[in-house]
């Protein structure tokens, strides 16, 4: 059987964290004790409930401990979200995943039983940081605190060259390990391909050889 | 010389944008008119000022054209939202990203000249239900509609093999571009590698590829 | 068919035009999100409906793309002026008329496709200036930079003079169009029209000449 | 020695009115209780007070009584509109011009001494009607109950045709005062002016006539 | 026909009026627009109606006019004060008394046509003066400017003398009226009446003789 | 030396007894803890403070002991009216007087000490209700249960008639003991006075015989 | 019959009374205006009535005098309370327990013929203090100004020795009333009995003779 | 050195704590961020600061860690009280006593850390039901499940005997550890001492035992 979830608080985050479960054919339960909130989702998610997840009887009620996993996201109301956190786990639910607004928050939370603490805000400004310094880097991701992998879109510096032209492994030190060519994915690239102006490499790396990499491919960033 | 940024509107997402560039080594004007918000920054950054963005003469005499790039993280008030937006443009500013609320925040932010609209709740919401449906996936990067990066967690269904042993490329259609190894990351690891139990795999392909090797190496999910 | 009217915003002003255009015989369907203007306009108002302007859903359920024009009137909440006046466009309606509260707010409605902006208090100031400066100016009509109409009432001056005794045409460089005597008009007077104090006269000219015309008529006026 | 203005209440209305003043070179002195309407009046106009005008002394500091005219422009509090009124015209200000909110508190002015009451919201809402109903009516001046001034684009109807042609005054009934074509206004134009499609006409006449000639010419009005 | 009263506010003022006219034998009508008032006074007046005061058609529902007397005696809020004042006469109540606040509210009161302005708390503050200054004096009414009748409890001064023996007239230039010995009123008391302490005396006289008087008797006073 | 006065609370009722006792040339000191309250007294009374009349320390720097009488005329907060009182009586401030909203309040006020409970609100309407059923009474003052003394207006009734042809002892069983000619007082007029319509009797007498007189010369009452 | 109580006010400190005397079997009716507590306490106590204990008229329809004692528990509104206590003392309440927020509360609800005030918080404090500073008393009685009786835990001081062996009444001049051992109590040891570390002991005595006892046995506290 | 203690929180309970504490000769440092209450205890203990204890470098700059015992009695905010206490465990402060409102707060403090968790009102409700149930036992302590001491008034059931007449141990299963006999108190009195009406005996027994001796000694309770 496939798991079945809760999600308390249904700000832009939990609401999203909703709509999307269950637009991949999850079973969801939608919680939030403000109205326009539950009336607001019932259009993409079907079962939403109007409750108070600080109040122990309305857990019980909706029957909370047999949903493999509840998301607490409530906004704004750390206290609620504490109270509600420690409930879930009174009662016994498997896995609970809160978002935290700050460090303090977070610590609260792990200390009481939250299995998964998220920062989503802060994440996201992370994230946001490396579209603006490198806006030719289309998606970074973080393998280790020294190795990422990075897209980045081919301009003239690649453009009509193979890999093997560009002496890639030995140049930068990184490795291509996709490139989308026209919406096209092709997977581990042969040497012999010859990059388009506009085509999307996938580069794997030590950061340091990324960096060097970006700086002679794009020397009017930064 | 290294780009320049104002960030208006220091929230937990506006705050985290405003610290990560300046330890990047970036300089960053952070803008707010709620002396809390100005507050609390201080202490990360270097450059603050508590100025209200919707004020024409506010955003002159800082100088606002002179910066590359001003990010617009104003949290729950849409219209000055949307006036500094329309202001940073009026004046000249070459790069306006903007955060939106919703689909429609987000239509009128284009319409006014938004150089980049981001949904940072939402997006996080969506990543999020990847880690919930799968726990064994930690990390996913959608490459194409088709195609993704995960990070997986070696189990026993990995502990011991070799790539050549698993037969990967063939029996799952996908391939494995980096293994972390207490650690160490090794890039495009050579098909004798013997995976150790609590290797993390990066894995490219198909979707359904990927889907497929997760349903076999991780039956318990879902 | 006679056209249909939909006015968004049921304070002074928007009230005044649904008034106005359903005493001319016009259908005019009025929405407020207050349940007491909605009251207040019903007694002279035959459709009402208390709906959120902001909410796709309530706009389409009206049917508002039916309607050959719609003002939104919404009084001091820039950001349900700006949200109604984007999701009247994207439903397709016609022609949108918005009510501007200022030259920033103005700008982002034309922008976001409205296809008229009036400033109505700031245009009455104006307006009401004229009539400060210059009581005996009973109306004032801008033609260009350069020509007005102006509305002035007949005083000793003018009193018991002809047109051709005046030598009006020669001695102020401007014409007079219409003559009111006791309530009836007289289009195109003829020169040989004896004026009476009390007369309103309508005066078209250079507005240079009509300062001169009103200083020499008017010398206690400034 | 040109009047002096003083405006009471700076919301939009009152500072329209103190700005154009202003702008035409009269001494304007502006007044608010409210300090970020003083503060943002204080770039248009020079002399600018934060006083609260239901206080008698407050009124007596400034030598209210010394002003010509002072407009009344308090927008949302009845009471404090009515209590202004009465203590200026105790203090014996020769002309005080009141906004009221509605014919209630416009009966309530009257009685207390006001020497004019204007409805500028209420006015303006009935103004917009005329251009709704008619967008070729450009301009529209009542004269009398029976007679207007309308200002008209010509369209193909016209263009082409001299007046002459046209046989304006026997077909409408009603006569062309001024042409305007491109920027220039020919006033009285002669019976042999070739009219330019674009011309803008400006047409005196009774209501039917004018009505009917609107018919004739825009029949896709209404 | 007895008169019929309306009471428009039910504050302590305008309760303290519903209560003693209907505890009197009169008709009362008690309105107020707070629901909380009309609950608290329904227990001592037969008819109580919940209505806004300022809504011309809530008071023609009531049949307002047909009321004798209305006292409006709504407490803080001087705009409703005005707004109804006004309605009633408008409506054609023949007597229209109001409870004023201070004087400005008072002079609009009587300009708008209330029939009689009354200013409760400013006058029983100005009574109780009298009862501080001399507690001897246990009533005091204002004849005149130079003249007023006193209340004043015998002490030893006056105990066990006639009024003869006092030579009252002569001595103090005032008259006792009448005297109330143990609860018994004697009208124009004889001259033997023999004075005990504790008799409450009337005396009638000017002021300068009055307070003679009661500084010979009342030496502690002052 | 004259008693000193202390009034707590400057509302309208405090504000009066504080202005009339100032008036009359006795020592006032005025307390409130509202800024804006002691700024309004401050151009009536010399001695303003601005204090917390439940802060003991306050009373005590304050020397609120050495305070002939102290008026406690608190509006609104029944718990600050009650704590002030009973520190005044605990500090030993020899007369205190308060003002009560209600019966349940006054009981309160009594049984911790206050020397005097008024309730001005509601004895005005209660005086109020006499003018409004006789309004040919202008003045009522009670005596006893059964006796008063009124104030009325000569009619045609009693014009150009003396007390001797009225017969007033015997015919209405009360006495006539001032009358009032134009502003001049008549204390106990001879019988023959002659009775000019407009003066102004005082009446003394029975209820019942008064209320008889008054059905007689007033028929149109009631 | 059992003794039955009404318990007005169930926050914390009033519901643990009602809670408590409910689980002891007593007849128990809980008061509250709030619905939020009234529904709240309903889990725990069978009778709950949502009233306003300041209307006498609710109170009587409760039958409140037939209660054997009222406790006024309202927490933070000081005007509720004494308005509440004074009206159940006029309806004839045998007996009145009110809490008090401070000293002058107290000392009001006294005046006004409370039969017993508490302060709950102000005590809880006083007895904390205790157990701060000498966290080995776990319990503390004051008997008089001199004597209490503790209750202390037997460390390495006691250990192992009988009541003989440490000569308690001649060393420390008090005496140990009763033993806990290991949840069993004996009261008046004899002296024979071997104190094991962990014991409980009851030690009654004057003050500084306990003190004395304590800088013995326990020197590290202080 | 003596301990050294800081109370966060100076509502009614952390204000009674800190004085207490300061009155018994212990250095206080009283935090409370409301400066109402920071002046409150101003006059009873020497160190007061004004901080908010939710901030770190505000409890970092007030060395809090340098306390021996840190008692968190914040009152309402329960967030505070979470947030607080878990600072002060992560700063190092050796005791945190914190005070909860109810059981889900109480256990998320004891879950971050908190040394002691204390539930004040709880509690003293607890401790009020006991002299309601029973008027005649002046103090109740529980010494365990089964056994407490109680303090009762002797009435005459007392009077006049011995303890050996009354055959207390063996009548009623408890015995009298103490007794105070006008001001003095007698420990472990000999049993031929002759009890006084109104004498105060301090009994010590199984609550069965107590239970009974209370019923033959005060049969009127319950």
């Amino acid at each position: 059987m496939k798991k079945q979830f809760a999600i308390i608080g249904l700000g832009r985050f939990g609401g999203s964290v909703a709509e999307t479960l269950h637009a991949k054919g999850y079973e969801v339960l939608a919680i939030d004790k403000n109205p326009n909130h539950v009336q607001d989702i019932a259009r993409f998610v079907t079962h939403v409930i109007e409750a108070d997840s600080t109040d122990e009887n309305a857990l019980q009620e909706i029957g909370i401990r047999n949903f493999d996993v509840v998301v607490v996201a409530i906004g704004e109301d750390i206290q609620a979200s504490i109270m509600t956190t420690l409930l879930l786990k009174e009662l016994g639910v498997a896995k609970v995943v809160v978002k935290a607004q700050n460090n303090l928050h977070g610590k609260v939370l792990e200390k009481i039983g939250a299995d998964k603490v998220v920062y989503p805000e802060r994440d996201m400004g992370t994230r946001l940081v490396h579209s603006l310094i490198s806006p030719n880097i289309l998606e970074y991701v973080e393998l280790s605190k020294d190795h990422s992998i990075i897209e980045i879109t081919a301009n003239r510096f690649f453009a009509n060259h193979t890999l093997l032209d560009l002496d890639f492994r030995v140049r930068f030190g990184c490795s291509v390990m996709a490139i989308k060519n026209q919406g096209e994915l092709i997977i581990a690239p042969p040497a012999t391909y010859e990059i388009r102006e506009g085509d999307l490499l996938f580069v794997i790396g030590n950061n340091k050889d990324l960096k060097k990499l970006q700086e002679q491919a794009y020397p009017e960033d930064e």
